[in-house]
């Protein structure tokens, strides 16, 4: 188990995608309330999962996943969350987008424990593959 | 300007939601790919730009955005970009997730040069949050 993962039903749902350029400024305050915000979301109805990862740059890319876009809105008027939101905005961030999108397909792969040979990866890859010749 | 954000249009467009766990094996290999892929990427078709980032624990994410699923079709079927995601998959990665999505509306925020005081910050969050009582 990878716990980075979020772990989401099929398709459909939706994505909050949300990228953000820290000012360098009070990392202690930030990490605990980047930390409670994922708590509080996870409570919340419709709430779905979340991705989240911060280079040594300061760019960071945190995906939030949600059934609707009702939940997104209730999560948006959230008193505490719209608070920090505000407090964010001036004190944590230089620059961040937020993008809302529906998630239409989705796949992805875990590669196991066993051994993954080569020969074993060109047939997956002759299996899974477009050919584009 | 911040090179770390794209440039997008006004939505609708498509993103393409790129979750991974780098198995820390051939770092000064995958990085060369991957910028290169990025490169590549930049000149097809519909592509609108990309984000990326990744955590000193090895979990990264990346974002495409394009025009149309017809362009994210044709990037999916490039020979060099699908010659290098086999590779990927079973020399770099330790598990990955991919999700497609349309982008249905996007904001963001610059913070300029000049000093934002409480009082506008106050204004702003006014302006802006939904109240919540």
């Amino acid at each position: 188990m990878d716990d980075a993962f979020a772990k989401l039903p099929q398709p459909p749902y939706y994505a909050v995608i949300f990228s953000s350029r820290r000012n360098g400024e009070d990392d202690a305050g930030y990490g605990q309330a980047a930390q409670h915000m994922v708590d509080l979301a996870s409570q919340q109805p419709g709430f779905l999962g979340v991705e989240s990862t911060r280079g040594e740059d300061g760019f960071g890319i945190t995906v939030s996943y949600w059934e609707s876009e009702a939940a997104i809105a209730a999560w948006r008027q959230h008193a505490e969350h719209a608070a920090t939101r505000a407090y964010g905005r001036t004190h944590w961030y230089q620059h961040y987008e937020l993008r809302v999108a529906k998630v239409e397909r989705a796949y992805g792969k875990r590669i196991g424990q066993q051994h993954i040979t080569q020969e074993r990866a060109d047939q997956r890859r002759a299996d899974e593959e477009p050919t584009s010749t």
